[in-house]
């Protein structure tokens, strides 16, 4: 039997484009929103949901699916909320930026059938400006959207151990443009602080710098390049969000932070020298992407 | 009597680019290109260049305006090569990244004419991959182009002293689209250690630093954002050019990069503390900018 329902607590930016995404893709079953009554409101209007419900208990009631579109630290707690509350017929998913910690809480709630209760995800979309007011059906449209099963000794590569609920959602992912990609939850978070989190941490010290050094100077913004645009795009990102994010893969982030400290000094140190060269040409190596 | 003759010594990606926005713009001189052969074939075929010639004497015959745009060290050896060949008649201007040694090596060259012969500028735009084979006759539209006038004791905002032909360079420079702004030398070299050498280092460090941690792990780029995609970009940018900005900025750049540094520790050391709230509050601050 085909999913019929989907429940997405928090309506916001990933929530929000979610439901515009399976809408847009042709899912046929009900999609209900659990968020603030505001946001729930906008989420309606947008047709990113069918049915509002504040109240999370209410909100859950009949769907196959629960997929938890929240800061970390709220979806560990609606997480533990719900669990008692759900029977074996519902998938609970998230959109999680960290995902050790989630997989953990998974483990301490369902026990032996947490592999199959609870698969976690992270989609690897976003913009610099949140809200269900920026939601955008088209936001997952080849992204990565990763997945790290709750397993002992998960073999990451194929979805052969996955439920057909599992399999199930893994194809409404595919079918909304999202690339889905299996990991584990301690590489994820460690790729994760590297790719996602350190670049976020640069933007916001260069940005914040930047402040300091200058202030409102007009000429900042009236002579900045291309360069200085990309750098401090996500410098706009919200503290709630990522607040969640440092609690629970800080050492990742420290160690990521630390080993860049290290390389700008040495470039630093290197700025008459021929370390210079060697950096740029290490540099050099990186992939060229196109892309969005 | 209007400008008939422009060199551009160097028909790379900027001068490249530029003899290419003269011509769209409708400039109806000639443009004599000088470089290596190889690139001035390129450059012909692409219609950037009216005229090859190689040798940089010869090249500057006749004209009334002289453009380096070559990296910085290069500029300086060709603005002292070509300085006792041209007359009053020839203007001589630039495009290097870097202006208190451009200027102070016209002031030792020219004297108290310095200010009538060399008019110094620098265009903020450039692509992350270089030479004349990705040169854009619309590559200036939108971005400032920054004027760093010779004089002890510069009026930045007007243009009143400029001679009739520097006036005459800067309105072609506003046909092509480009934003005249002026700046004096300090200002600007201390300006672009932060906005745009400091993000050129950050790329470097960052991308090589990740060639370090991960080699050619393609998770990195299979699951990477639109963020590390734009943090990385420029990280492709050649030593070549930027050895010369790091020789010829080093100060400010060192002080930009320690500054940040400090920043990014500051950061690291509060990830589970009040700080990063802070940090972030005043990120959020950055305007909000669009564009390319």
């Amino acid at each position: 039997m085909p999913i019929q329902q989907i429940t997405i607590v928090g309506t916001g930016l990933i929530g929000g484009s979610l439901g515009l995404a399976l809408r847009a893709s042709g899912f046929a079953g009900s999609i209900v929103g659990c968020d603030k009554l505001a946001v729930l409101e906008a989420a309606t209007a947008r047709g990113a949901i069918d049915r509002a419900e504040a109240d999370l208990e209410r909100a859950i009631v009949g769907s196959e699916v629960v997929v938890l579109a929240t800061p970390v630290g709220c979806s560990l707690a609606q997480l533990e909320a719900i669990a008692p509350l759900t029977g074996r017929e519902a998938l609970i998913t998230d959109a999680g930026s960290t995902k050790t910690s989630f997989v953990e809480r998974a483990r301490m709630l369902f026990g032996a059938n947490a592999r199959e209760r609870v698969l976690p995800g992270h989609p690897m979309a976003g913009r610099e400006v949140g809200g269900i007011a920026n939601a955008d059906a088209g936001l997952f449209r080849g992204a990565a959207w990763l997945i790290t099963p709750v397993a002992e000794a998960p073999d990451t590569r194929t979805t052969s151990n996955f439920t057909p609920r599992q399999q199930e959602w893994l194809r409404l992912l595919s079918a909304i443009g999202a690339r889905v990609v299996m990991l584990d939850p301690e590489r994820h978070d460690r790729l994760c602080a590297w790719i996602s989190h350190l670049p976020q941490m640069i933007a916001t010290a260069l940005a914040s710098s930047l402040r300091e050094e200058f202030g409102d100077d007009e000429a900042l913004m009236q002579i900045g390049g291309r360069a200085l645009r990309e750098m401090t795009r996500i410098a706009h990102s919200p503290y709630s969000m990522w607040r969640d994010i440092a609690l629970t893969n800080t050492e990742n982030i420290e160690e990521a932070l630390l080993r860049f400290e290290q390389q700008l000094s040495h470039l630093r140190e290197n700025l008459r020298g021929p370390g210079l060269r060697d950096l740029f040409e290490s540099a050099n190596q990186w992939p060229v992407t196109s892309g969005q």
